[in-house]
């Protein structure tokens, strides 16, 4: 294999064309092998394999600095990267990330795993170049989708005028995560079918210099392309177009479905364990289509990921208008929902609970100061959803609840999630934010409340004395299994209490708890700074009453075990009991 | 006079155009003698008169449906409106905010301070109206510099595909705040060289059909451009050339002064109060400017209000390389620092309380994740400061304290704040915000620590018993009155803690209190909910020690008097003392 001979970037340039070609062969050969075991970003990372050979055969990384954005694309360069066991040998496949990251290698600069920064970090890198008057190549490697977010454009407007060398590598395989849809696009498929020479170049307006290499899976062109900036001394855009999912057949094919694909088996493209059955996905989806038929200001939203609510092709071309993908523009997003509440719409706007964060000043701004009855479905709010460094969910919940006039609640089961996203569509008065339950879809037994307008009502589920256990949204099951192990292992009947809401506090509920309750636990899937169990603290700081608060620290983790993450702090129903009897 | 007879758009319609030119002379000369009383945003008002009566003049409002961005040219409108009065009348002045504000009229559709969001809540709008089957316009009138804003573009380019009427209206006066930098401004620049016929244009490359204003302060000319596009059935830009301050030679020819102006003297334009002597501002653009000299790797920055940190031009043309403004980006504004400090530089970033929220995700993931040495000043975080419900200065405290990693900082005086900076800017380990000192300069009476290297370490000011007051930031006076208090009146000396930090806990400190203390309370210039005193009140959860926080309410107000405001929270040393005292 020529892949034995690359243990680094300098080991590339004594290679020949002819061998940089079976180069890309073995490499996208690793990478599928490596995928179809442990999933991953497949069709970014198989599209820009030749791209990233090129990059290290012209540049030298590290002292020239290379800034992936998003990092889906990255694979490639880590196998490049003194990294390939981690890509050949099935027993150090986890010794990497599906991002950059530094820890890694000197070769990476930055953890990076949401979209649309690369141009301003490489603005930075530029700026402090320059300020510290040294000469390296710095580039920035941006896909068509990531393009669609504002700050990239913020970024290229900035970079236009830094008036040194910036290389920014425009990845253009005509695909977001799902479609692309803005005007943005038209302009690109423009730019590609003209071969770069359409009229109205926006990179030629904001002052860049433009080069169209069409063949971005070609080796030779790229690295022709790449020769001709490198230390070049002005802002450019080079702009290349791949094809997402080169080389695999079904990733041609079916684009959306293999931007990031689960293990598979690599020669039928059939995922090996089936996703089928029922999930929270499936079920939203298919209940607001229904709700659509009968309310045509019904319209669901997104921000570059419909399966966040389970809009597959199918459930996007039955919805028809009332389904909108605004491409990767969190911010635009939630104003637009703004816009459409306000003008008697009814907007049910969905992302990740890590991408919210993009959004957090048009929520306050735009959503909760005008007080207009938008619905926010946040999923992934969960220490049991995705573990990567970049898209921790358990920062949502203190983030946005403690926003004025913003209603968060928190559902424990299916029936309950049902009613609450129901009550929010029906009503008028309040922005309403919807953690989406994590894991298997659990059924209540019992009948659910329909009606949520009595705002901050807790509700008690069973009636008991001395502790009272207040456990938010999915972790209520750990609070179910607290309290029968308190029945049953200290003699006693807590009460139990689904508090539904995270953004206020139910002061009669709380008020009488102090009758004959001396301990009250809070328990949520959740950074405890910030949140739910902060406040019932706070609120009882002026009295007897005891206050233990579990949930998640306020720290970083990055490929953690979430059921060990859990042990180590404490949440779960033998560890609570026990601390529990140690104050009785 | 004519304004006499306009107390509806409607008015407006059967007005010659003569008498539409003298009515604008009447509507400038009024706003010019309402803001020599009150202040306001005098430049971009005074070059939007022609255009609002033009808007009125041809739209329908409102049926026809206009959005403001960030709302600093709607005084006209507001005129237009039903809202005369307020204009006319001194004792009527405070009738109306100075942004768009649907409690006040119909026509006005948000509350809106903040910048860069009329293209995506218009496309919102016209969303819900297509939805509807309704035909009304939808205007979205944006100035150049709001455009710099990433969303602006989010927003253009999802708009572009809607398909439908969406008429934006840039209203071009070659100026943001401060000046225009970014290649976005190089772009407009060619556009009005050239008339709106230059090559790559970046509003056709979206897909928008593109029609040029020279004449933006002509009414006749506006009129026509308007009715051009009244009732259109696809998406247009219609971009005006107008004149910032326009009709006031002082602002005419300081644009950067009079984009927002103090109460004035309209013959001369001097302030009617002077603005000079110490202060905060002042001072620490001297500090970096001086620093500066010693270190060419350090970089003031911020998002188009270099006035946060007193950078006037002088200072900018003293700083010159190291120091930036990115127009309104402040996403890109905190990535690219990232950059920066990943390649060696030293950025130090500002801005308002309020527009950091715009970069939460920046803060988070590209500066905290990866631990770059990043400084952040927050300036107006307080109640103290600006008391737009737009631009509260009481969330950033429990917004970002919260982030991993982030060493949240709150200085009680000049030469805390100072040594604090200083600290921050030579180490290389933590990304680091502080808040900046609200009011007058208080200057420390004893020497400060220079070095904060030891993270959370409190720092005791007064040894006492019984009672221990953690004050934070510039409450802090609030807690020596209160520790003073309390020594008067209660015959007792309690402890007085400068926390300094506000984004971990000095459990050793919080600890050690136990032994001879039974209240601490908390004050902060912040919401309750989320911020320090929460965190302690869960802390001292399961003891016996009583915890009292006092802050803000998590609630949006608009033009609140700020002393009634604490009093009505008990953040009074009179109230909290008669609080402690009924505990003992």
């Amino acid at each position: 294999m020529l892949l034995d001979r690359i243990d680094s970037p300098d080991n590339l340039k004594l290679l020949s064309i002819h061998e940089l070609r079976k180069l890309a062969e073995e490499v996208r050969e690793v990478l599928l092998t490596k995928m179809s075991c442990n999933g991953g970003h497949l069709g970014p990372n198989l599209g820009f394999v030749e791209a990233s050979i090129a990059l290290h055969y012209v540049f030298n990384s590290p002292k020239d600095k290379m800034v992936f954005d998003v990092s889906h694309q990255s694979y490639t360069h880590k196998i490049l990267t003194d990294r390939k066991n981690a890509f050949i040998d099935p027993t150090h496949y986890k010794d990497v990330t599906g991002y950059t990251e530094p820890k890694e290698s000197e070769h990476d600069l930055f953890t990076i795993g949401h979209t649309s920064t690369s141009i301003s970090m490489a603005c930075g890198l530029a700026k402090a170049r320059d300020l510290a008057g040294r000469k390296e190549n710095i580039i920035a490697v941006i896909g068509d989708g990531s393009l669609s977010g504002g700050e990239a454009y913020e970024g290229l407007s900035c970079g236009a005028k830094l008036g040194t060398n910036l290389i920014v590598l425009l990845n253009d395989n005509n695909m977001s995560i799902s479609n692309v849809n803005g005007g943005l696009y038209g302009h690109l498929q423009d730019l590609r079918d003209s071969k770069g020479t359409c009229s109205n170049n926006m990179f030629k307006a904001f002052g860049y210099e433009y080069i169209y290499e069409e063949n971005g899976n070609n080796i030779e062109s790229m690295i022709s392309a790449l020769e001709g900036v490198k230390d070049i001394d002005h802002p450019v855009v080079v702009h290349i177009h791949t094809q997402k999912g080169k080389g695999y057949k079904p990733a041609e094919s079916n684009r959306e479905d293999w931007h990031w694909f689960p293990p598979f088996n690599k020669e039928t493209g059939e995922k090996r364990r089936s996703m089928a059955g029922e999930n929270y996905d499936n079920l939203v989806a298919d209940y607001l289509l229904e709700k659509m038929k009968f309310n045509p200001n019904l319209i669901a939203m997104c921000a570059a990921v419909p399966a966040t609510i389970g809009f597959d092709k199918a459930h996007r071309e039955a919805a028809g208008k009332q389904f909108m993908d605004v491409d990767i523009c969190e911010q635009h997003l939630l104003s637009m929902a703004a816009g459409i509440a306000k003008n008697g719409g009814k907007p049910v706007v969905a992302t990740f609970s890590t991408f919210f964060q993009r959004a957090y000043d048009q929520i306050s701004q735009d959503i909760c100061i005008n007080k207009l009855p938008v619905t926010i479905l946040i999923r992934n709010g969960s220490v049991w959803a995705g573990n990567d460094v970049t898209h921790l969910g358990w920062f949502d919940l203190s983030l946005l609840s403690n926003i004025p006039n913003l209603v968060f609640l928190c559902p424990t089961n299916c029936e309950e999630y049902f009613a609450m996203l129901d009550w929010s569509i029906d009503q008028n008065r309040y922005p309403v934010a919807i953690r989406i339950p994590r894991g298997k879809v659990i059924h209540s037994d019992k009948p659910v409340d329909k009606d949520y307008s009595k705002i901050n009502k807790f509700k008690v589920t069973q009636k008991g004395n001395k502790v009272a256990i207040l456990a938010l949204g999915d972790f209520f099951q750990i609070g179910e299994d607290v309290a029968m192990g308190i029945s049953d292992r200290l003699n006693f009947i807590p009460t139990l209490v689904n508090p539904r809401y995270a953004s206020g506090l139910d002061s009669t509920l709380l008020d009488s708890l102090k009758e004959n309750h001396h301990i009250v636990i809070t328990i949520e899937d959740s950074i405890v700074d910030g949140g739910f169990g902060q406040k019932i603290a706070s609120y009882y700081g002026n009295t007897d009453m005891k206050v233990l608060n579990y949930g998640l620290k306020k720290e970083f983790l990055d490929g953690y075990n979430a059921q060990e993450v859990l042990l180590s702090y404490g949440i779960s129903s033998d560890q609570i009991i026990s601390q529990i009897s140690q104050i009785f």
